[in-house]
């Protein structure tokens, strides 16, 4: 199996990732359509060629002849969707996801998914500070992550064919996980940082600081535009993973208080020495438009 | 007094801020002259054209036909180069500075320098996580927030000269805080910034997490990578109020914690909410380069 232009691809849930999508996949030639719940987000699409066809129903015939469909949900309503309507794929349909947790969601829907219908889970780490279509922009995705996290249940084949999805979809770098360990890295990567720019905000009830920020603090916060009703229902999902990496955060965060406190530079120093070292190994290699000039007070 | 362009700036100290201090004024024509340590940053800037002349010795003529001197070095070496040197100023000179803490600087130099001559303070909230003049770039100040913070000692004529020179470089919005009220917001808006920072840098030693990072970790971390000689001094300087925010910041990331661990949903979603809306004031209103596309993974 592979990713050919012939291909009929159906998004459902076309917001900000799932437009990402189909901005992407119909740009390339691929065969796009899909299923969302508001006719305005299919004029948008329909009037910028990223789709073929949408609808807001769930059409037994678009969902039949579908290859590939890829669910671009909310956690919980993606595992509904699927115990409701699994009736209707073609049996050798492939199903992917965008979910920002894996363990809990892909071993439900692997567990009860019909055993002639594929569920291979993927995170692209591009999201969006903003939700909707309107803000989707396949651009994020140059540079970006892409991770694939199979299990045992998943045949080489459409692990394959996810990794070629991602590369289609012009992700630089595509890796594989278990979802385990998935969750523990983006509890670390991705949730603890928006609870820390969330925190930054609300800490603070000072007015007129924006009239004297610098760039970090904008940094630190621009995730803090976040969708309440999507992070809270990630940051449940992975509990204790989050509150593992929340402790950790803590924990260091009081050593360097400590350090403040009794004055010990040279323990504040060598620590700012090990940040700056391991931080290069996160630049971006490919060519970022968004590391250019920015200060750092 | 005024700004013009038949004066003589002098420039001490030519890194990231003093060379983009150079290259903004030099720009629009102004004669800009520097003493530094390093005679290959004079020679840099030479050829650049950023300067008119550069010397590595404090050289007495040089100080007393400059106007304007700016200081652009390290808090202590500031105040040690003024203790040392101010017998050298023309009478009428006057002085400003780029300290990124202001309430003991301010105090101690106002404090010991000669009477005929003026020191008005300002921080440009526009640094970069590199050092060295030939990582200095003027556009950082475009868009930026320039603070002055006089004292009762200041003329209003400095105050308005300095305000002055904030708008020539480029910068958005000139404001005026008293050093102490300066010094609470910068522990608050950058120092609690760079603290947790290089604290998400450091807390987590898993291996390869640049593998599968989304752009938030990117962007909590940018200023991870830290001059450890500067910020421990400007940590120090700048204790007590920097420990106050810190605990306010975990009091704060506490609560959190607690929501999530009690699975309180309601309270998780409004403190977002309080986030979103206060995350809105931040955005710059200029057009800002470095707003364009940005995952939130």
């Amino acid at each position: 199996m592979k990713l050919d232009r012939s291909q009929n691809i159906l998004i459902v849930g076309l917001g900000v990732i799932g437009g990402g999508y189909a901005r992407a996949l119909s740009k390339k030639g691929y065969r796009v359509f899909c299923i969302t719940k508001e006719q305005k987000d299919i004029d948008y699409a329909m009037e910028r060629g990223m789709i073929l066809y949408g609808t807001t129903e769930v059409e037994p015939a678009l969902i039949r002849q579908a290859d590939l469909i890829i669910f671009a949900l909310y956690p919980h309503v993606f595992v509904d969707w699927v115990k409701k309507n699994q009736d209707l794929f073609r049996p050798g349909t492939l199903i992917t996801d965008v979910t920002g947790v894996k363990g809990c969601i892909v071993r439900e829907v692997q567990g009860m998914l019909r055993r002639d219908v594929e569920f291979i889970a993927a995170h692209p780490m591009a999201g969006r500070e903003s939700s909707g279509v309107e803000y989707s922009d396949d651009r994020v995705f140059h540079g970006a992550n892409f991770i694939v996290t199979p299990t045992e249940r998943n045949t080489p084949q459409a692990i394959a064919l996810c990794k070629e999805l991602g590369q289609t979809l012009g992700f630089a770098r595509i890796t594989e996980l278990s979802p385990e360990e998935h969750d523990e890295m983006i509890a670390f990567l991705s949730q603890l940082t928006h609870c820390i720019a969330v925190t930054l905000m609300t800490c603070n009830q000072s007015p007129s600081l924006e009239q004297y920020t610098g760039d970090s603090f904008r940094d630190l916060t621009r995730i803090a535009k976040i969708n309440d009703e999507m992070w809270s229902e990630l940051f449940l999902l992975n509990r204790d993973a989050l509150l593992r990496q929340m402790d950790a955060f803590s924990e260091e965060f009081g050593r360097l208080r400590e350090m403040l406190r009794t004055g010990d530079v040279e323990a504040m120093r060598a620590m700012m020495r090990t940040s700056t070292a391991r931080r290069t190994l996160f630049d971006k290699t490919c060519t970022d438009p968004n590391e250019t000039p920015k200060g750092s007070n």
